[in-house]
């Protein structure tokens, strides 16, 4: 993985499979020089669907057939009705927090992408309580508090809505946000909002998964990072932690190893989202690279 | 891990806590000559239980010595209301195995005994399908096949439970066994049954785990041995095992990955009991040492 | 991973990186109808060099063009002074195994081939040993007995590449053989053959790794699977695998783990090689897919 | 593992094996009225040492009974040659970390004691760098910048040893700290220094383990946290870490994947030390518990 670099351009691409398909793509990018540093495909035969990744190199090639090579790889997806997607790695996902108490996550992430590891732009902050403001301003990243109660929740969203935009977030991080979002929002920023659940997906669904862990007296715990969708904790998984467990942890035991879990889980699921590796078909996620 | 012997002998204990408890039964321990090489003790404090396993190196302890401190640590445990277990070394569980078609686990499981990683011993091999037989024939134990239909199922099992008795069999390894037991004979061996299921429990419990992990999208997936109680697949786990899989994993990948889970959580399970290591408390395991 | 057929064809492609080259490569299999399943490109930047390796469906290809379609490959990786291999998918490695005592990678590895797991033909077993003459017969492979003595090393050495010659093999599998080859051996079987090392390279090379972790005191022992070169234990890592332990654990109890490493990096090596998944690139080892 | 308390009492016992050794020392524990929590006894049959690690609630014992008890404790270690330490479980050992200009394996260990996972009192941060002071600051514990050159060196770490000795330390963490400690300092806190080494030992000692890594090739990095001695990466071992790697991470992802497990084997190793787990017999680690 190199360094992110406007030189560098990321293209996915998914579309019905046919025969010739990689040919034309490659030979479009190649008769305007562009050089192929990393290329990943993958055919899903059940599906007959067709999955790329491309970093192409763009040193080589003149500002002027940069424009060309991306119109015509356009006007190639339009012809096989292909979703693309076209972007220079050095442009990152413009990030929304929203968070509750805890703050293991999102310092966690905030730490990763100090340190470089992770290529995101954290424009905002936004959670119901107010503690996690100090974490905020180490960080210097703006932080709003909005209360959300029963009664106002829905007005609430809005508001949140509101925020995100005047930040220009186009991908929203849960980490560790207690609330249930309103599916209108699922709609809007559809496989663009990233949860950590505290449980190893499918067992524990819903609340409380480290009790329901330790009363099931299971031996491994895990976390599960996914995409947000309208049905509650089954949306798309991207990633899965677990750490061995055993008779003598309590609870709160559970609680501080699981955290681990969501931590490089959901830490994980952030830096492949990024680097424009994820793909989604039906209801599971297809990782081309890692 | 001392190798096997008939100087060593295990003690397990488990009953309401107490004060002094330990210091009564080293006490008696000490009295007759008996060294402890390996002692664990835990005190559920929640449920204010206390578990102990005791290995006694008995060199230096005359037989006679012997009868004597087994005596005493009876008439101890009957005043404290104790489950106590006492038994030498290299005196080794008799196993029963039930099986239908796949050998990996059956397979595996006599592998290690033959080299003398698990100290058991296999009595009898009973199948519902004829196809194992070479497995058994290699490691030259007894094959039994009793074909198992809907109609004849209840008949059958009460075959199979006189089959077990006249091998003495005390311990019952389910190794994909693919039929579900009746409640009694779950009853008669109750904690002496010991199941691998292939998926990570509680997910996907009842038929077909992979297929469902497959649908489900997951990115590990997992094995889980347990004991056997009426109720499918929610019997006291006893270990677990995962392993990471991918989009371009078929399901028959999985079954493939699956399987190295199944063989581990399965052996080590056995290996754990055999040794007297586990305890159960409610619906789960406690075990001591590893 | 599809069900190895003679319709699907792999392709791997090793050669200086330049702009084009995929375009070029995909356009002869587009132009001959081949589909592309799986396509895999990773260039070495650092050494600017390009790596491929592409599963073709020939599905909807006449025989005739199928012999073209090669041709003209074969013809284009003249040109860029390319390593090429093409192979039908259902054409497996013809594999000798070497062992000595030990059974545990041998049977491991057999049952896997077995149950279908690993794309192989086994043709032959040659140990110095009797012991393992009983896997070779259950599973009905020649077993051939050459006891080795430091006098007469290196004539029986080329007895055994006299007997692997006359089995047609292609793929040499040291499976706890225990013994160094001769220099002239690793030569003509350069990158064909895999051994398995009992520690976690570079850790503990050399014999008796067991016994240096022991007195070490790691807390996780392992195994590592690699090609065979002239320079003992430093031939290129295929896989590793871990298991913790703990001070308990006797010097036995580290063989007994590190078995189940050995057992999973053996078969996960052979796997990945019989996939033709594996480059080697200098010391280290480029794998496309998994 | 229950929550510190000054009802709980923590007492570790070594010394040669004898039989009826846990008879007297229980025997004592519940003259006095201790509630027994947890033991964990094993004896080292090689070396015929004894180990204990016990936690005795002291809920029922009045405060002079506790004087008394631990008293008679100590009497009885004096007889048997043993080395007992005993504690209340609350009194938490003195940190003083010594880092250079990485700060993830510094600010990880604070999190996890700010939100309660690790039962440490962290005194004073002394670097030979400024730049993670904002770390400190944030955390509100002292910092002190110590320059260290070749000339002043010896200087220094006096100064160093001054400083920490004026803080109370006791306990001596190296969270990434660039620099080779004098012998004299380490005879000082002997057994009482725990540093992180970023490769899986005994592989890649020295300087460079990423690099050293990266060269060779492995599948796994690792990190080792250990006690430090003269002999440089020598230590008795802690706990190590795993993490898969491929042939497309260079080193620089080396390098962040290795900093999660630094994180995860250092933070792990000051816990089992904070709870008075960790016996050192020779040159390796003997943990009760976990």
């Amino acid at each position: 993985m190199s360094k992110p670099s406007q030189k560098i351009q990321i293209v996915t691409w998914c579309s019905p499979d046919k025969v010739g398909l990689l040919s034309e793509i490659t030979s479009v990018i190649a008769k305007f020089g562009g050089n192929l540093l990393e290329v990943i495909q993958f055919t899903d035969q059940k599906e007959t669907k067709f999955f790329l990744r491309a970093e192409i190199d763009l040193e080589e090639v003149l500002k002027v057939n940069k424009v060309k090579l991306n119109k015509s790889l356009m006007v190639l997806a339009k012809k096989h009705k292909s979703e693309i997607n076209i972007r220079d790695q050095n442009i990152k996902p413009k990030v929304g927090f929203l968070v509750s108490k805890e703050g293991h996550c999102l310092s966690d992430i905030l730490w990763r992408w100090e340190s470089g590891e992770l290529p995101i732009d954290p424009e905002v902050i936004i959670s119901n309580h107010p503690n996690l403001e100090n974490i905020a301003s180490h960080f210097k990243v703006p932080f709003i508090h909005l209360e959300i109660t029963k009664k106002i929740k829905e007005k609430r969203f809005k508001e949140i809505y509101s925020k995100l935009k005047s930040y220009n977030v186009d991908t929203i991080i849960l980490a560790r946000f207690m609330q249930i979002l309103p599916n209108w929002l699922c709609d809007i920023y559809k496989n663009k909002i990233i949860n950590i659940h505290h449980s190893f997906l499918p067992s524990f669904k819903g609340s409380n998964p480290y009790g329901q862990a330790f009363n099931r007296g299971v031996k491994l715990i895990g976390a599960t990072s996914h995409y947000v969708t309208p049905e509650l904790d089954e949306g798309p998984i991207i990633e899965q932690e677990v750490r061995r467990v055993s008779h003598f942890h309590t609870k709160s035991d559970l609680i501080r190893l699981g955290k681990d879990c969501e931590k490089l889980a959901l830490s994980k699921a952030i830096k492949l989202h990024a680097e424009s590796r994820i793909f989604i078909q039906r209801e599971k996620t297809i990782i081309l690279g890692d």
